[in-house]
């Protein structure tokens, strides 16, 4: 029988039961006590080591626990049978170094970056008010895991905005709430398969782009023209899923007439199992008249599949976006989508449907509206007369406008002329995926930025490139 | 060229323009106004209707930016040909019928629910002061979207637990974090691909089962003998992933002993593209001993996948969980995984961070755990003389044991009698995927009930089974 030693320090820290456990464990590791041997019964080893019965008795429960040693009626304790011995050390050399996270990217003073909002003006105040209020009073059904859907209430109130504000025929059973664009078209890939082609505008939102890709989509481009994704050219493409942007398009900022739109939904409607995905991304913010309604409010053939967010009209970190299913699809995410639990936290629902029932978030869009109008007009006017910009594009609505370039001008020189006087602007090409040629074109986001530097990266821009 | 006649109407609430607008697309709607047709120009329409020439400017513009017109140069403005007109109504009742939401499943006075988790001591307070410090200062940054992967600081925190408590080896680069398990399954499935064979333990933990099932995976279920999943069945079955939660298994609650541990570890490294799923669901309530480390820590070979969530430790609704990825999985997860953008919020991201990093996670796991561990012992000594129960399984952890039925008795049996008595209790044969013979078995979840509670349910269940 093995006879222990281990060196007890009432004052390491660690009880004893845990330091005679670890010596143990230790001891087998290395191989000092061999498997099938057997161990001094508890009494005898709480004598030789002076400790109590039970702190023996702890330790060996531990070690028996972990599967170490075992009990034989009416024997003892013994070593188990292991092939080999536990490793904690592990050889991370061998694998791939550690990328430094998040590399800084280079930063201009000015960035005319198209994806972020402005946070300048977020009702940080209301927020916290809510904040507060959802989470008074102990609220312990919150805490619990709710509808797979997200909750009734938020989905009733998204309901009522997506009707009023945006002419959607939508009732509360078919929304799907997700924590962002990425996670709900992941959802329904499950809901449709990935034995789809997807014929998606040219140039488009390359991010809606390489999800569909990392999906297993087999993916095509279809050329834009002046109404929006060319339909005699998605016939052709064989694709059965049509990804369209028909409010304003990203990044040409087209608006898709009502002619085109009837020749999309009547493409869906041609063939069983065609389904147009109308991405409403940044619908809320349209500078000359009423928003225009969207493309699944005129669908009489259930094949239009929307899809809206919160993250342009509230904020990105606000993970909440969600899907308006058609009926014909609903009984798909009973069999396949149901099964997920919802991605939105219960607390973070309840402030969104708060934020929209107590009419905040009207008040929160009038305002961003009016706000990015103005950045909107100050930008065009600003840039009024600016030699080697031929064509202005994308404007009265979103947050983003493209200038097109007069010809002998490429997109690469005007970019590295800005950068270097310190201001970033973007390129159209990287939105072309069939690399087709385009005139060159930048593009312009100002929903950062204030008036004023608004106002003086343009006066940069200017001296950069005339 | 088309006379227009609407009926203006100053008090209606809405804007002249509007109704303007309103009434001229509801005519080409109509079939009133024909394709090709000359609408008056925006002076004669103002001078026709007594409205000021920028009312009749405004309603043009909305009409073209919808679509309805269209205008040509030095001509006019004309009506665009459409093939089908706007249809806004919708029949729905051809479509499914609405199924009413969250079907109220019956319910009995007493639950033991093995899925709840305790929260009548859930932090509130703590909850809400931190809620409170991360909303103050207008931190807008964190209204941004964060790291694909999620916040570095949180995962440093998560790192330093995983370390500690559960013996993981892992650096915060290895972590993704996502809006729960049923997610992180999802985006899993994105990196490993889906020509995948599954090992399930038998019983598992249901929910997973099918989840993997609706990712597209072949599933088989692997029986588990006392030590865990069966290695030799699982050679036999031809998986190529073994899905375990050797910590406490659910819902035998058996621990897997170093052995088999080692055996599995074996399995795995004989082939390439072996992978162990380690789902450590809750492995932060065990009550003799400190926990077993986890079976990631033994793996030199970089084949465990590791799964844990705050769902059982903080709340089901704090929508966090997180994989550990092994080095060999990174690169393929920089290029599948990353697009996807993180799908839990920055602002509740922060909370757990402080919630972690100023020690009120161990304090909240200690609490708990004693909790947790009181209402183990009060069920086990209520629970001790019921002639019907042969044996109690799966004690010692989690929140939930298992009830072995003397032979002669059903579970069905049982189940009814209790739930006749107003006592909700759980077949285990509903965790057997493979229909394999068991003997009868309950299960009693005790999370969610008081100390009280406990008590008089078990009272309950003695006069009902015996």
């Amino acid at each position: 029988m093995y006879e222990m030693m281990p060196n007890l320090d009432p004052r390491s820290g660690k009880s004893l039961y845990e330091q005679i456990y670890g010596y143990i464990k230790e001891e087998i590791q290395k191989g000092n006590i061999c498997c099938g041997e057997k161990l001094p019964s508890t009494r005898l080893l709480s004598r030789q080591l002076g400790v109590s019965r039970s702190t023996a008795q702890l330790a060996y429960e531990q070690l028996l626990s972990e599967g170490y040693i075992e009990s034989v009626p009416c024997r003892g304790y013994f070593v188990c049978q292991m092939k080999e011995l536990y490793h904690l050390k592990l050889d991370r050399d061998s694998f791939l170094q550690e990328k430094p996270e998040n590399p800084a990217s280079a930063r201009c003073r000015y960035d005319f970056s198209p994806n972020g909002i402005d946070l300048e003006h977020f009702p940080y105040s209301v927020w916290r008010k809510l904040s507060r209020e959802v989470l008074q009073d102990d609220q312990k059904e919150l805490f619990h895991l709710g509808d797979a859907r997200g909750e009734p209430k938020l989905r009733a109130a998204i309901c009522t905005y997506l009707h009023q504000a945006r002419g959607v025929q939508v009732q509360p059973s078919q929304i799907i709430l997700g924590a962002g664009n990425d996670y709900l078209l992941m959802l329904l890939s499950r809901m449709l398969g990935t034995e789809h082609r997807i014929a998606m505008e040219s140039p488009t939102y390359r991010h809606a782009y390489d999800i569909f890709q990392r999906l297993g989509y087999d993916c095509c481009t279809v050329m834009m023209d002046k109404s929006g994704m060319n339909v005699e050219e998605l016939k052709e493409c064989g694709a059965d899923i049509a990804y369209v942007m028909p409010s304003h398009q990203y990044p040409l900022g087209i608006v898709m007439p009502i002619k085109r739109r009837q020749e999309l939904l009547q493409w869906a409607a041609e063939r069983p199992e065609r389904y147009i995905i109308e991405d409403d991304y940044d619908s809320e913010f349209r500078y000359i008249g009423k928003p225009i309604p969207s493309l699944q409010g005129s669908d009489s053939h259930q094949r239009v599949i929307y899809i809206g967010t919160f993250s342009k009209s509230i904020a990105p970190a606000i993970r909440i976006s969600y899907l308006v299913l058609p009926y014909s699809l609903l009984n798909r995410y009973e069999q396949v989508g149901r099964s997920f639990s919802c991605t939105v936290s219960r607390i973070d629902q309840r402030m969104v449907q708060l934020f929209m029932e107590r009419g905040y978030y009207e008040r929160h869009l009038n305002k961003m509206r009016a706000l990015y109008k103005n950045k909107h007009d100050i930008l065009l006017s600003e840039l009024r007369g600016l030699k080697c910009v031929q064509r202005i594009l994308g404007d009265r609505a979103g947050v983003h406008i493209l200038l097109q370039m007069v010809s002998g001008k490429s997109e690469q020189e005007m970019i590295e002329r800005a950068w270097k006087a310190g201001v970033k602007v973007y390129p159209l090409s990287e939105y072309c995926i069939d690399k087709k040629k385009y005139d060159p074109t930048v593009i312009l986001g100002y929903a950062t930025m204030s008036e004023k530097e608004l106002r003086e990266a343009v006066k940069i821009l200017k001296q950069a490139w005339d």
